[in-house]
């Protein structure tokens, strides 16, 4: 527990009116999209950077942890207040400070929500690609905490490819201007990108600079289904192999498609295998003729049905659909487990093979889906975490996969990060001089461990 | 100088034919492409990662210097061993081990020439399109310390944002191996890009990941002239404001043009104020549209001359006349001095004029040329570095020049980063937190400061 004195000093720090410590707000801070909860002391909702710093410094002074939260849309425990402390909102700070035309850039302040900034782009001609499921909900501080991906990474890449420069506040109140605000930059050892991705634990991020880009003129999906996952998974990699880059590929499995079929109401073929999403974009005349190839590709490995979209709205409907899978099956398995693991792209159908066997060797249901073009696979464990019969099961079959991940020449997160989910395997993946690195960059950072504490970093012992 | 047991000792590790103490050999590795010398006591030639790690254990459990190096091609001073020690040279390790065609990946030993790699790729269909100048000679490994640019940054990006993995050495020998294959990855901090740019201080890269794309079918190029350097700038601009990306947008003046024109004969205008280099590149029909709305642009700002290439030889032609720009000037000035600011692409109309006062303001001869596209101008300073009548002129132009970067929001170094050059004025750029948290990094990775020990960061109480 925090004393009342400090919270009278945090109420000076940020106004009384913007710091709570009433149960029914707390409770609203003490989850994020997973299933895993922490009650906070007190949620602090800082206007300007000068008032992260000085709640900052007074957490610091105090030794009471601060985590910091845009959302709350994480996927990997990252917002949760797990043991305890201050929750430090970045949703007052949601203002877009200069979409630059001249040098293609936007600066924001980091409790932006992301799909307001892509909207600001797309208003100039401009395009701002990473855009995660959540994008009407998340905000760019967590896109850049987590190294957000989204639909269009397999050819636009994920958020730490856009971003250019940073302010951060580190835990002592010290505010840090990382990189650039041009395209280039060599000097010194590069912040801006060893922050992004450090979900919360090194620095509190309370401003960004975006490099934007033209936004492509048009676009066209084609929606394939297949017999089976395997043979989708299969076109998938025949596509990559042909050296043909989609804006957008993504794998949809029977289960998820029907959750959504169910959802929306899109009019998905329910008894496909699976189904692939494949978006083409650039100049029209492009457009249509990579198109031809690709669908080509897809017919050729066996495709049991096409259709296609090829005006905005039609492309934005496929994308809702694609963005309502999660959702739909949180709807249907509300205590479901999501995983995130990437594997190279030429190994999607072992892996989906094997997934296949996982579950059935563990009974668990399983449904796959994601970006596909990217290998990055969303293995959904479609029963109740908190059953305590079931979730010794539910932990083996995760272990299974993430070994699966791991033994394919993947890695454990694609997009979703370390969090809570997978903090205790981090070492799998990191090597125990790795590990050793990364604790002395935290160390380095936030010598006193009251940044977003017990995220990422496996307590030492525990490895 | 290195005890003779020492020397005895890493002719063991490397064995005695790839260990030199030869002052020929020394003199050979003194130097890379700036004009700054220092003697190293020994060169080693490893062969393999953990030849690499038997090494570094040496020198750091003796207290030596290790200077890693590529082709010693760097602009900055980056690989020359000016407090003697061990030049640690990775020109053994040169192999290609694999390009993975189903994956888009390439892994590549440190001393592969890049050029090697990017032509490996084309014969797979695929590009690899990070191209410093140097490509031909300079190595992968050394493109990675320094986070090396090029030609096709404007539209492709630079080396970070091909580089997926490494396999590192710690100067305890510990060897690191970070990042991933797949295409995304967000587990822990990264290191990966930590790494990269940190100039041979944090670690020795011994081997690469690279993500492949495939090759762009066409291209073309557009040589416009302009009576003034301002003009041109002005149409560099005017291309960004339109939402154009080129794959390569390059500006060269008229000092740099007759230089080049009286080495190569390509046929450039001599005439000219500048001249711009303007690159579409894509399916071929969307390259003749790209490349129609360009030329109206470049013609709107006052182009006084067009020419145009569309065959690969006449681009290629073109790319060379460029890349020899550096030397065409290094030959006519062998002792000027070569800058690499970047600003925001808005001011490089304002960055011509204000340079060219710099040059007049301080009787000094200027030319220059780059990526103008990134906003990234290489300005150089054509006169005597070792003239001491003329040295302080010099210095006080480049300090003059760095701080107009700052001023118009850029930086000090686009892509050649801060080894001897810039450390002096690091600090004016990061500023002083975030030249601890650079300090704690390097403590980290090299607690006895024997790797590339002086570059990058300035020596306590020099700032």
């Amino acid at each position: 527990m925090i004393e009342r004195a400090l919270i009278s000093e945090f109420k000076k720090a940020v106004g009384a009116e913007h710091c709570t410590t009433d149960p029914a707000d707390l409770a609203l801070y003490a989850y994020d999209a997973t299933t895993v909860e922490g009650n906070p002391d007190c949620v602090v909702f800082p206007a300007t950077t000068d008032e992260v710093a000085a709640a900052l410094r007074l957490a610091n002074d105090a030794r009471v942890p601060v985590v910091p939260r845009g959302a709350g849309t994480g996927l990997s425990g990252g917002a949760v207040p797990v043991k305890g402390g201050i929750v430090l909102s970045l949703a007052r700070m949601n203002k877009i400070i200069e979409i630059d035309r001249a040098n293609l850039v936007c600066r924001a302040e980091a409790g932006t929500v992301t799909g307001v900034i892509a909207s600001a782009a797309v208003a100039q001609g401009l395009y701002y690609p990473p855009d995660p499921s959540s994008i009407n909900f998340c905000t760019i501080g967590g896109n850049v905490a987590h190294n957000a991906g989204g639909l269009h990474a397999l050819k636009y890449g994920v958020t730490k490819n856009y971003l250019l420069g940073l302010t951060a506040v580190l835990p002592g109140g010290e505010v840090l201007k990382t990189g650039v605000r041009t395209m280039k930059g060599v000097v010194g050892y590069d912040l801006t990108k060893l922050i992004c991705g450090s979900e919360g634990t090194l620095a509190v991020v309370t401003e960004v600079t975006l490099k934007l880009i033209p936004h492509p003129p048009h676009r066209a999906v084609a929606v394939a289904s297949y017999p089976t996952a395997k043979a989708a998974g299969e076109a998938v990699s025949a596509i990559i192999a042909a050296r043909i880059l989609p804006a957008m590929l993504e794998f949809i499995d029977n289960t998820s498609l029907r959750c959504v079929e169910d959802y929306l109401k899109v009019g998905f073929p329910i008894d496909a295998g699976a189904l692939l999403l494949v978006e083409i974009d650039g100049r029209p005349e492009s457009v249509r003729a990579e198109l031809d190839t690709a669908v080509e590709i897809l017919k050729k490995n066996g495709a049991t049905s096409l259709s296609f979209a090829d005006d905005p709205v039609g492309c934005e409907r496929l994308w809702e659909a694609r963005r309502a899978v999660a959702p739909s099956l949180g709807k249907a398995s509300p205590r479901r487990i999501s995983e995130d693991i990437t594997v190279p792209r030429a190994r999607i159908p072992d892996a989906l093979e094997r997934i296949g066997d996982i579950g059935r060797k563990h009974a668990i249901p399983t449904a796959v889906f994601g970006h596909a073009g990217d290998g990055n696979l969303h293995v959904n464990l479609l029963a109740d975490q908190r059953d305590l019969a079931i979730r010794p099961r539910m932990q083996a079959a995760i272990e299974d996969i993430l070994r699966l991940a791991l033994d394919l020449g993947g890695t454990l997160s694609g997009e979703h990060g370390v969090g809570l989910a997978k903090k205790s395997c981090l070492g799998w993946e990191i090597g125990a001089d790795g590990m050793r690195i990364l604790r002395e960059i935290k160390k380095t950072f936030d010598p006193n461990n009251i940044l977003n504490p017990g995220k990422i970093l496996p307590e030492i012992g525990s490895e």
